[in-house]
This record gives C-alpha cells, structure tokens and sequence, in this order.
C-alpha cells in the first residue's frame, strides 16, 4: 500500500564534454554534492537527498542523456516489470549492480521515442548531511543555487502516445497533464509515477533528443536567487524566472558548459491518482509552457541535446 | 503501482459552537471554500482539491473531532481493510454512502488513542475553480489565508505506540518522524500515507483530545500574511511565524472561534518509502516542535479541545 | 535639514485613450485607489499614499505623459525654484491651486529632453485608508497588483546631459547610476531626489517620448503575483519578472489598455548623498536594464507613448 | 536640497566582553564584514555599505552602546549643529579625526535619555565589495545572515520627550511614530532622519540603556534564513520572525555573546516630511512593538545592557 512499484525518478545519466568543468558548473553553481568520481563518471546529489547520486555525469564527444532511471520500491518490482515488458515482446537488459557506484541491479529498455529508461531498487544511502537524530533543516555548506533534489527530465521525441500507454500499463505512470492537437493528438504529456506533478514529461519530436533535467528549490526566492548567480557566474540562460501553465511550477531554465539544459523548479503542486488529467491545447502551448511570456521562446523548440 | 491504498487525509469532521460563526471564520479568514451546509452541518474544501469537502464543521455543545477520514484508491481497498480489522478483532462500523453530502460509503474503526478513523473511496469532485482544459494557475476571488488543501491533523492520546502499529500494519502507514524518550519509548508519532511528511501525528497524552487540524499554503509569504490576517481579524493566535523541527514546515498556529485549532503549514519534504525515520529525543523536544524558539509554549501542552 | 526642496516625485498625468477603460486597469489590476474623477480625468493613488493623488489619468487621442510633477517641501521652495529657473531665462508657467483636484499651485518648466516638469508643495492628504493611531499593517479591501506608492517615471529625449544639468544645480537632484558611451557621452541617468534609487530617469533618444510609470510593490512574491494577474487579465506584457541591473530593482513590465507601459518594482537600495555614482558602459546596456537576460529585448527601445 | 544635515545612522560603538567572540558572531553569523581591527576594538559595516565601517566593538568588562553616531553631508553641519548646541548649554565634546579609523572629526554630546550622541561628516570609503562600473548585484563570498546596512539603535532612558525636542529642533530629526499615555505623555518615540522609518528611538525608563541596534535584510525569506542560522549556531533568540506595528518592519531579535540584543529588519516604508505621525496608545504597545504576538515578551522590557 501507500507508494508502490515505481516511486520517483531516481537519477539520470548525461553526457558532458569536458567533466572537470561540468563538476564545477554542478557543484559550485547548481549546489549539487559530488558523492564519487573516476576518469570516466562523476556522481552527484542533491543536498537533501540520501541515496548516493541522482545525476551522473559521463565524458563524452557529444552532449546529451544516455539514460534516464526510476527508483521501485523492491526487487520483486524489477522482476514483475521485467516480465511484464517481456510479456509485450519489449527487449530488456540488465545491468549488473555497480556497474554504477552504489546501486544495485538495473534493468533497461527503450521506449519508442527512442530513450533508454531504467530502473532500480537499491541505492546505496549517504545521507543528506544531517543527522538522523534531532536534524537541523539545512546542513553548513550548502553552495550556489543549493538544489535540493532531483525533480524530472523533459525528453523530445517520436511516438509520444505509445510511450505514454507503455509506461502507464507497465509501470504505473499517470498523466497528469498532456497537449493535444486540434485533431486530438497527444503530442506531449506529463508523466507522474506517485506526488509529483510530474517526473517525465514527453514532447512529440522527429528525433529522441533531451530537453533538460530539472531539481528542486525551495522557494520562487530561491528561484530569484538562482536567476543572479546565472548572471553574476556568466551561464548560458535560456528563460527565466518565470511560470509554467502546466504544472504551474516556478522555473528557470540555463545550460550546463557542455549545453545540457538545466532547470530549477519550485512551487506546483502535490498529485494524487483521483486528481483529473489537465489537458491543454496545442494552440495554447505558449501559456502551458511559458505561462507569464504566452508564448514559446525559439530556443526551447529549437535547442536540445 | 504508484500511489496505492491510503492516499491521503481526506476530511475531517469537528465540532463547532456555533455554525455560522464557524463558517465565518473558515470562510472569510481560512480562506476555505463552502461548498454545502445544512443546519447541522457545513462542508468546506480547500481552494485546490477537487472533491467535495475536506472539512465538515458540526454544530455542537463542545469543540473537539468526530473524525478524520483517509481517502482510499478504491472501493476493494476499503474491503480489504476491513477485513484486516476484523481479523485483528477491531470493530468496524460501515456508514452508508451519502451520510455526508457527495460521500461514498465509509468505514470506520477506534484507534488506541481513541480516535475515530474513518476511510472511503468516492467523493463527487466539484473542481478547484480552474477548466480543466489550460487553466490558469488559480481562480480569482479567493479570500484570506487562501487554504489550498488539508494538510493533517495532530492527535493527542494515551497508546501511540499500539496506534501506530495499527496505522502501519493495515493501513500502510510510514513513520516519517518520531519522539521517544530516554526508555525508548515512542511518545510521538508523524505518520505518512504517501508523500507528505505527514497525514495525521499523534501525541502520548493522558485522554484522546484534538490537537490541530492543518491546511496547506505556498510560501512563507503567504504565512506572514496570514499572520497579518490573524492580527487584523483579532483572531486568537497560539505561536508563530515559526518553523517545525520535524517535517521543517513552516507554520502559525491560531483557533477558530470555537477554540479548535488550526495550522497553516509550508515547506517541508516530499517523503518517499525509502527516505530514513528522523527521531527525536523527548529531551529536544522544543526544538522539534518549534525550531525557532526552541521550546514548547505552555499552550502547545496543555489547550486541546 | 534632513530631506528640504525636492522630496519626490509625487504625480504624473498621462494620456489615455478610454478613460472608463484605464480606470478599470488601474483600480482592479494594477490595485490603484480611484479619489476621484470627472468626464476629463480621474485621479489615483496607490493604497500607502496619503496624498490625493500620484496618477491622473486625462483621456484623449493619443496616449502619453502630460506631465510628471515632483512635490517640495514648503511654497517657499517653489518660488526661490521659479527665480532660478528665470535666472537662467527658462520659462515658467504658473499653474493656479485647483486645476488639479486636492493640489496647490504648482510651476511648470520644460527641460531640453522636451518633457513638462511640475512642481507642487501642497496636496489634500486622504489618507493610506488605515487610523493614524493604532493602525494596522495594511487596509482591507486592495486589489490586483496592490500598488502602493508612486516610484518613478522614465523618459526618452535628446539633451540627457542638459537635462541632468538643470536637475542636478536647480533641483538638487543627484545621479545615482547613469549609462555612457565609449566617448564618455551620457546617454542615460537615474536621478534621485532624495533616498529611492530614482525619481526619474532619461535615456538619449531622438525625441521627447514616455517610456514607463513605476509604482512599489512590497517583495518578489508579490512580482510573481503581478505577474500572474498580468497572464490571468490578458494584460498586455512586455518583459518580466526580472531584475534590473541599474538599481537592482526586481521588476516587470507591461502595458495599460491605452498602450502606455506600467511597471511594477520593488527591491532596489536606499540613497544617500555620499553614495558614488555608479556608472555602466553603452556596450553593458543590456546587463544594465535586465540583468538576467543580459540583453535588451526590442520593444524597451521601440514602444514609447 | 534633497537630503541635507543630518543623513542617517551612521555608526554604533557597543561594548563586548571578548572581542574574538563577538568578532565570530559579527562576522560569521550576522554577516558583516571586518575592515579593520586592533587589540581593543574592531570594525565592521554591512556588505552593501561603502563608509570603512557602522559597527565598531570595543572590549570591556559590562556589555553596552558606547555611543550612536549620525552622519552629516558636510563639516559645516558639523559646525552649525555646535552652534546651536552650545547656544542651548549644552555641553560638546569635540573629537579628533582618526580617534575612529578611517573617521574624521566628530562632535558628541549626551541627551537627556543619558546616551552619548556624535556627529561625523566624513569617513573613508572601502566600498560595498562591486565595482562602481557595470555591478553585479551582489559580491561573492557573503556569509551568515548578510545584514547590508546598519539601520537603527532603540534606547531606554528618562526624558524622551526632552531628547525628542532637542534632536527635532537641532538636528533636524522627525518624529515618525511615537507611543502615548492615556495622560498624553510620550514615553516612546521612533525618529527618523531622512527616509528610513527611523534612525534612532527612545523608550522611557529609568536609566539610560541599550536595547538593540538592527541592520537590514532584504525580505522576509531572509528574516526566515536568518531564524534557521539562529537555531543551527545555537544563538540566544529573544522574540521572532514577527512584525512590528510600529513601522511595520519584519523582524527578529537575538543576543550576541555578550547579551547586546541585535535585530534584523525587513519591510516598512519610506519616510517623508509629509507623512503624518502614527501615535500609538501605550495600552496597545504590544500590537505596537510585537503585531502578532499582540503582546511584548517580558525580556523586551527587562533585558537591556
């Protein structure tokens, strides 16, 4: 009962060109904690999460996400999905447990927008810097934006609808939120696996591409503060501070050195499964997206990784 | 999968001295909707949820709560539990469905505290005052405080530790936090259903009284401006602006005319099943309960209803 | 001693298109308090003023600013202002007590940016709407963006430099921040009268156009709800919420129905006379008007009224 | 014109009784910056500051405000004020430039209230840590609280309305709310010198002592972090986060390690020669001095150094 089978987004895999200065961008500006490195990977978290990394960061020639992956709730629900994907003739792999520091078994598949998902059950936990006795609200040392938690990845690409019905038949997922043509097509939707307002969103694309990973702040203050370090710290901005229509969250968006997209997102609201799907209207995908502008900026089409 | 079973606090029922003064107050100043009332009783719901009511106020000779209800996922759910109930010898009695005004059957049992807890499954869902089709991000003509959306409530009563095996066994319960003593004992219970940091708490006390029911606000401006309304309004306040030790929330509380009390609450955690149980050592109670101050204000002890 | 001649800028009328039309933007949106109105003009106040008025609306065919018009601190100012003025052959018209409604005589001079200034020392005071003994934090009843005192105007014209001249040595105002070109031209400044960032500011420009009236709002939070009220009413937008960089003030923009741009502002510093000038290059202009974009969007230097 | 005489407070010299210890706590935890320090005293300003420094700490044996200083735009007002302070009898005392470092000349003289009152025009200028051309706004490296300008003392001492009339007929000081007996007498009063709400207030008692010197924070969520800080470092609080009546401010207050009360402050308004005088009825000086507790905490009357 209460949180089942998959329970949030757990972490996410990106490419990054050149790693010492992605650490850098992710540790001093984004405030997230380096938990481990090697030559090839760094993990990292944020502050007020206790599971070793939600972001792992990986050299490579070009930027982008290799995988996305949701945290269940036991073993047996690795098992179950497992079946359940194989039962519908979807290939799976399993990755062994270590193959990323900290974290048990994983399984993989592909979804047909062209995105790899997995899933785990086991993480190894360092805390979130406080004790578990008698804890203070914030541990010393907090750095630049202080981002708090890992919240969602946006991914662009084809076949929107059928990756919704998988991961909803599969795995549990509600929409929460989705946009939808004249013609009643969905072309994006806004995936939640328990509270969240959402913790995947899709927008129907030619090409699997990644839109941004976003972490939680605590306040549209923090969010105003984020805004000047993005300033004062010379970040590439994309929008911001502004208001999403959909999921009404408090946002603002910039790119890592490597030209990942990055959000911090605050505010929104607590989902429950008898909350009834928000739908909007493409032709209104201006004021979804960009709730206070009404309309899209360029880059937000235009610019993935 | 996802969210299952309990899914949240879902009303409660308390007694009022006097209705429309009552209405008044969670009305004008809590910022509540009415959504029904009869002579006897009024239904109210926070601007942001979609059922019918969480709050029912009932005209009596005494404050204090009738009950509190979760919301179940389905109506098997409620099947099942009470069945667990009865297998465990714990009376259950069923109320029919309409009892309270777009209420589906509920069933409800005694806690050791010797609380009521009732739980259903269905309730008419009037709307938060949005379209569902590219809302905006609240409706206009809110009033007050602006509740957004009941949050808890607090409970004091003699058998903590009984009740809280009860609440975890069947219902699905989380302890998020808790108090124990020096002994060990458990005199302090913060119970989650899903991804709160808590559905209802409990206190060790000598007599099962009300303690505080709590509704949600967005921001710690909004707290001082509920503080603002409190003062202008000669609303009898209890303590803050202040923050929580447990749960972190930031808060105020005041009592509506009836002497009831209420909360209303921000910030906090998004608890997950596998975020670790904070303890708290009766000793650092003060801390726990009211961060700021560090102590506990005589009245926090000792004014229930 | 202490704050003598210039206090403030105290009022601007502007043009508009449909008086019941600009009434209704500035009352219910914007939250100004209407004091007063006939068939030619209506007067507003934001609610924490207690003079008559700081906006006087006067319908016409084309929109714009009539006049901008800072209040001294005693009649006796004005004439020894009216004497330096002639001293340095600049013409004078005497306005009689009246023509505004609540407002004494005022002087009116033109500068070589070629727009009307006013000066006036008496007012009607109405009052900020709470008891001068034992008030309260803030009236009942405010609405919309809930402006609250009259903050500056910006303007566009040729002859800055002259401009700021005759300010600075008759009017004692002072530069606070201003904008020069490679060749240490000045081709902006933000002149305050006594302690606010700015009571007026120019920028070079071709010819004498209204740029933006400003009014305070208390915090960010309250930013993001003007700019929620902005989405909500159709507002037309211009840029925001952002902050700028000359001032550091936190700000948006927008337009009334007439098409002269509003601007809602808060944050920003506190002068004084020994505070250095601080000074920004052309090449910075855009860190300078929005920092967090770091560039000018197209409208700020195109839609003038 | 525009602010003349007297400017603001400019500095306050207080007693610690180890000056490491109080440095630590300045520094670290309140967030000013250290400019200069000997053997016996230090010097301190907010980070948004550019005179050399507005705290200085001089160790002793007893806690305690050595003197308050107020700044003058020019020497001659230095000269002036003497003038008319001798004309009076009263006693000046004239003190030579680089008593203070970095300070020039200063005149001091004791008002009936008992504290020691100096004057200074001039003082070095170190900066607010931004260049003067193209600023960010703010510096890196800010710690604590990140109080940014000294913004008042409150004393306790007899005769208030005697200090009232020396310093409004003298230095030119306006009474901007004051607190009155059912007899009429003043026994409280808040005066300002240009534009904050006040610069300096007095509380009748019967011997001349400190209460609390405040600095200023930019919002309410920094009175929030502020609060968290206090909690965290184990500071010892006395009252907050709350609001004032009087000026309206957002505030807490705490001790430093030797018992001076220190303030945060946030919010209020601006003060001009023409806004009336808000008098409060000495039977609501709690709504006036704490607004939402409604009533004064008894170390506010009773713990002063």
């Amino acid at each position: 009962m209460a949180i089942e089978g998959v329970m949030r987004s757990g972490h996410v895999q990106i490419r990054v060109l050149d790693l010492a200065a992605a650490i850098h961008h992710y540790t001093e500006y984004y405030g997230l904690i380096l938990t481990a490195s090697d030559d090839r990977r760094a993990y990292l978290k944020g502050w007020d999460e206790f599971d070793h990394h939600s972001l792992v960061l990986r050299e490579a020639d070009e930027p982008g996400m290799d995988h996305v992956a949701f945290k269940v709730r036991g073993e047996n629900d690795l098992d179950r999905i497992e079946g359940e994907l194989r039962e519908r003739l979807i290939a799976v792999t399993q990755i062994p447990a270590g193959e990323q520091l900290g974290v048990g078994r994983r399984i993989a598949f592909t979804v047909p927008t062209g995105h790899r998902i997995e899933l785990y059950a086991t993480c190894e936990q360092v805390g979130n810097g406080l004790p578990l006795r008698n804890p203070d609200v914030w541990p010393d040392g907090l750095k630049g934006m202080k981002a708090s938690r890992f919240e969602h990845v946006l991914l662009y690409g084809p076949g929107v609808e059928a990756t919704v019905a998988l991961l909803s038949s599969v795995l549990g997922f509600v929409v929460a939120e989705d946009v939808v043509t004249e013609d009643g097509a969905r072309i994006g939707a806004f995936l939640t696996a328990a509270s969240k307002s959402h913790d995947i969103a899709f927008i129907e694309a030619p090409e699997a591409r990644f839109h941004h990973l976003a972490y939680w702040l605590e306040s549209w203050d923090d969010i105003r503060q984020a805004a000047d370090i993005i300033r004062k710290k010379n970040i590439a901005i994309d929008i911001g501070p502004t208001r999403h229509g959909i999921s009404r969250g408090l946002t603002i968006y910039f790119f890592d050195p490597s030209g990942n997209r990055n959000e911090v997102f605050s505010g929104s609201y607590q989902h429950y499964p008898d909350r009834p799907t928000i739908t909007w209207d493409a032709a209104e995908l201006g004021k979804a997206i960009f709730y206070y502008e009404g309309r899209l900026n360029e880059a937000f089409l235009s610019v993935t990784t």
